[in-house]
């Protein structure tokens, strides 16, 4: 039975629609028109009506940043899109034909990557998604754990240093801020304030500490600026310490590293395993998990949200 | 059909029989032989074949403390019992007849709240247990989260305090050194060492803080005494900000809270819920959960590990 997927990201929509055999038949892409709520749904029923074409269509999964309830049908609370207890699962219900699931986009995009990418062949995964802001996806048992209202795996917002920096969702000290690529730019910024020596590259790329941007430090790491590195090196340490804690509460068999950041692949991965292993709690009677970069880059929400669509009710 | 579940504690092992409506039918308690492995494992048998009688059982759960394999088959390795890769299924099944299925303490002791006891009635439950260290059960989806190896749930062991106090597990930081029994009675020899006025009870009741006692800080607790009291509002507050991270990772509908600690009931329950509250991330936007203290007190551990076995490999 063919499924489609949606992944509607800040600046743009991604659509798939896959086989029964998860093989990608139709992909379609458009940017967000975030502040305009009805082309925002229009948007998205004329995605779908076009991915569906003249097909028979079983399931569609639409997945979105923000709090999903547990049923998959509303958007609680979704930070960039200004929906707030949208019925979004109605909405587009009444306008196609086919059942509609709503899903977190993490969620979504960890169980592509378990299914299809670095998480392949195990049963229980963590996924830790470095981009702007610090995400997750947990998968227990071969299910994905969406909690029980549906806002579970909030890895960022797990506290990380006590009275630590504040924080957007009004708390202080959360993972997201000294985990994420927002986090590493604010590290570099500091970095070139401080006027210290391994600046002096970082200096010499912005000008001046607010010039600086995520693709400049990015450069800077990938020509192997010691200044840049030092504070991927301690984004990593960072990373490292939470995830210690993470698989002492979760003991999963796999840790995936995603999001924009973990392009960097062993660069960054690097450091979180030598952290990771320094705070493991009783480390020698542990088997050793893996700790790798996600594989699938491009597109994971849409596919995962169209595989878990297609398991329907009984994903839930 | 009936079921068997034996509890094994650092210094009683409790069994009881159960029928098919969970009902107890008998029960045992003995000392725990800790030091002598040869003994203990008689001891276990003995309380089988008793509690069995001329009863057909169907399934046999044993609960111990410590890392357990996921296949429930091993003891990787226990704290208390000196067991290193014991492979304890089969050594009971050579004696017995019936299949055994070896669990985790604090998860059947977990799984009973959840069946019978604070937990009834929801879907996802996070048990936290406050008594000499801090420990727990998840479950997840109504399923026990055990994890890729066998060892989840470890919430004593999430960090808790970067470059904090030496934890018995080899780390620093651990909640267990601010949020168990011992970290308590830590807290009032602290206080009683100050020689603040608050302590004048406390050093009445010890003479010295060396000589202080869980027994007395806990009589001092119910005597309303301001020192001791003080104490417990910070050990609530530690847990609270604990649980507030891990609702933002696992997304509960309840936390228990059990342990030998949770018999003060409001009196730990209500600085927990305060802190928790503050230190909750992006509260306005996410159901109350229900915080609540662990309802079974006595042999939580035999009738979980019981019931866990009765659905045997299926509740893997």
């Amino acid at each position: 039975m063919l499924s489609i997927g949606i992944d509607i990201g800040g600046t743009k929509i991604a659509g798939c629609l896959i086989d029964g055999e998860d093989k990608v038949l139709r992909e379609e892409k458009v940017a967000t028109p975030a502040q305009d709520a009805k082309a925002l749904l229009e948007t998205i029923v004329k995605m779908i009506v076009s991915l569906k074409g003249e097909d028979e269509v079983g399931s569609i999964g639409v997945a979105a940043a923000g709090f999903i309830d547990a049923e998959g049908s509303s958007v609680r609370y979704s930070p960039n899109l200004s929906w707030r207890n949208e019925p979004l699962k109605a909405k587009i219900e009444e306008q196609i034909t086919g059942e509609v699931f709503i899903e977190n986009d993490a969620n979504a995009a960890g169980w592509a990557e378990y299914r299809f990418g670095a998480g392949r062949g195990s049963k229980n995964m963590v996924m830790v998604t470095v981009g702007t802001g610090v995400g997750g996806a947990i998968v227990s048992n071969g299910k994905l754990m969406r909690g029980g209202f549906g806002i579970g795996g909030e890895i960022g917002h797990m506290r990380f240093v006590p009275e630590g920096k504040i924080c957007g969702c009004g708390q202080r000290g959360c993972l997201e801020q000294y985990g994420s690529g927002t986090a590493l730019l604010n590290m570099a910024k500091e970095l070139v304030l401080s006027g210290k020596p391994e600046a002096k590259n970082l200096l010499s790329l912005c000008g001046s500490a607010e010039d600086l941007t995520g693709a400049m430090v990015y450069q800077a790491i990938l020509d192997g600026d010691q200044g840049a590195l030092g504070c991927l090196n301690q984004l990593g340490e960072n990373l490292g310490a939470a995830i210690a804690s993470i698989v002492a509460l979760l003991d999963p068999e796999i840790v995936v590293i995603g999001g924009g950041v973990s392009v960097l692949g062993e660069t960054l991965l690097a450091p979180i395993r030598k952290a990771y292993l320094e705070h493991l709690p009783a480390k020698g009677f542990r088997p050793e998990i893996k700790l790798v970069a996600a594989e699938l880059v491009n597109d994971a929400g849409a596919i995962g949200a169209a595989d878990l669509a297609r398991h329907g009710s009984h994903s839930r």
